[in-house]
């Protein structure tokens, strides 16, 4: 796959259409091995086009193929195939119906849209004037597609996925993936933990993901068909939930804060925080769920001191006696907080962010979680800067009150 | 630059880091020209980098450096550069020691995190265990750096970056860069302000990048000296400042969060806010800031309508009259809130996130300030679905508090 576009080198947009387009082909079970992005350069576009023809059966290229100045992957094809540019009388007309028909008169740059490289046909663009491209260069089926989304990916699935699966008939694979979220270990005790399936796993094989506290284990297999596909994860995926056990959350992509939500809502329970080391950051992500207003009510940032106890009503004597890092206190605002927000659950969060130390090391962090049926507090040790210690709380926390709400805490 | 890892093939994830690194790239006027993307395949990681090498003065590698066993990117540099592993038993020692800091065992795993291509020097990872890499391959600077953003980005940000334009001056051209942030204007309309100095720019040259409600305005000049250069940028930038006069708030890299917080600070003022459509975000904006329990106090996210009063005492007369996302409300809450946290400076941000509207279209968003001297409310409609409303409205409340703090509200 290669993305035409200098924006994207750039950083001004992010390269989504390759993630969609991947996701697609690989549902289809095309193998897909290569992706690269080039700027509005017809000399290294050109040159991408060659080394991509070089080593892949087919190349989907995205964007450039617009009407201004600019647009050269058209011209680019032709310089990497060594053919002359053609013009589509046919396409020209169509064109100009298109522009009539919504009562305005074509700017003339967009006659460059029926330029096309001899020899290539038109794929149908339903949702734009750019028509698509597909040509053969040496073995290699080259298609050219809109950087849009909207007009790109229905070409994709209605046109070129189809087309592929037909020309590859017989090769033909489908590839089915599984990717089961753990919280509660490192990425590397859960490696160790299956190691040994690692080292075997050729189909499915396994791969390992981290993200904040979350570490993700995929596993993808290939077969004749999905069912197949699906029959060959099952074995596998049974033995890594079995060695892995309550450390597997969920197999799907719903974030932990709107698990939580849906907890706590299925048992007719309102939801609230009393946040200090997190400064809101708790609140902020659930209320990032749309429809949390139905069971999250609101939050107390105390962040200086006094605050704990002339707005959130925790008694004075705590700060002085266990200190504001303490299980003591984040007990007590996990209780005052449910009193002042009139909620029935409450998650509080205290602790020393950095960089300065506040009574206790650096990455110290306490979680508590107050239910009508409990209220526990656990002290963290957190590695990283402020910012780092600050968002691993957060989804710690998170976690911490997704098991208390399932009644798990001290598992 | 060179993304390691299947997951990005399959479209499981969005390869954001490349326009991470991409904008930061361009805002350090380092030309960039080619982006990769390869999945954890040893032979196809090292052609990848071999192909980068021979048309690259230096290559950028994200992913793959992690303690798993499909962490192949120091072994894919070995095949590449036809060099030899080897170990580092001082890496495995700091290994080791920082594991036993936070009182668990190292699982053995991890000790690949020490091995490293012969001839490589290691990059510091304040964010994690990974090491990054950086060595030499022909005359190509060729850096490794981890997949997770949190613990990429500063190693780009503060050491490759740094460490190629210090190279690539002594190449004999000094690349010199300002960097003009703005905000109360659109891109398109900032572009349309400078348009023809835009058209006339060569050296220094000219472009923008969007971040959230912020445009920056980039300046970018190069000559035989540091001086020279700035020498070039500096008759630019005073026509750039002529033209968008307040609109340019900074020319450093210093958010605003820290920005309001050293204004309130220096006017011996506290500060605090009241939420409900943000949900807490702008207080976890201000306390991700060091130091910001000197100024911020804490803040009060009344999510649920009744708490507006029981919580934040609100007379309910104004919900019942005005609605909930109106002026009246957002002055209010900021009143109120000033007391309740007993703060001198309180913003307040109500609005309709969506998806769903409430009570107004979704994007209205609704800020008030208030301060010792006024208060004051904007409305301000946002495009975008929930998250980006929410995101915008958190960075234009904090500007429109900037704005109050100076005394120019109403500019």
């Amino acid at each position: 796959m290669i993305a035409v576009g200098t924006e994207l080198l750039l950083g001004q947009i992010v390269n989504s259409n390759a993630a969609e387009i991947g996701s697609r082909l690989a549902l289809a079970g095309l193998d897909h091995y290569h992706q690269s992005v080039v700027g509005d350069n017809l000399e290294r576009v050109a040159v991408a086009i060659r080394r991509a023809v070089e080593r892949s059966d087919a190349v989907i290229i995205t964007g450039g193929i617009g009407p201004t100045q600019d647009d050269i992957t058209r011209e680019s094809i032709c310089a990497a195939a060594g053919i002359e540019m053609d013009f589509s009388e046919a396409y020209a007309v169509h064109l100009g119906d298109w522009w009539a028909g919504r009562g305005r008169e074509m700017p003339t740059t967009n006659l460059r849209q029926a330029e096309y490289p001899a020899g290539a046909e038109f794929i149908d663009n339903p949702k734009g004037t750019a028509p698509g491209l597909r040509l053969q260069i040496d073995d290699t089926w080259v298609f050219a597609v809109p950087g849009v989304p909207q007009e790109m990916l229905p070409m994709v699935e209605k046109s070129i996925i189809p087309f592929l699966l037909a020309e590859s008939e017989g090769a033909g694979a489908a590839i089915e993936s599984t990717v089961l979220r753990t919280y509660g270990e490192s990425e590397s005790r859960i490696a160790e933990m299956l190691g040994d399936l690692f080292e075997l796993s050729e189909n499915p094989t396994m791969a390992f993901l981290a993200s904040a506290a979350e570490i993700k284990v995929r596993l993808t297999a290939r077969a004749a068909t999905a069912e197949a596909a699906r029959d060959l994860i099952a074995p596998m995926e049974s033995e890594v939930r079995a060695r892995l056990g309550g450390l597997v959350f969920a197999s799907g992509s719903e974030p932990v804060e709107s698990m939580v939500l849906g907890m706590a809502s299925e048992r007719g329970w309102t939801l609230g925080t009393a946040e200090s080391a997190t400064g809101g950051l708790v609140a902020a992500r659930l209320t990032g769920v749309p429809g949390a207003s139905a069971t999250f009510r609101g939050s107390i940032v105390a962040y200086a001191t006094d605050l704990k106890s002339e707005l959130l009503g925790v008694s004075e004597s705590i700060a002085e006696g266990s200190g504001v890092v303490s299980e003591e206190m984040a007990i007590a605002m996990a209780q005052a907080g449910a009193s002042k927000l009139g909620v029935d659950v409450c998650l509080a969060v205290t602790g020393s962010a950095g960089p300065d130390p506040q009574e206790r090391d650096v990455g110290t962090m306490i979680i508590a979680v107050r239910t009508p049926e409990s209220v526990r507090a656990r002290t963290l040790r957190l590695p990283g800067d402020r910012e780092r210690v600050r968002t691993y709380a957060t989804t710690a926390a998170l976690h911490l009150l997704r098991l208390a709400l399932m009644g798990e805490w001290w598992r």
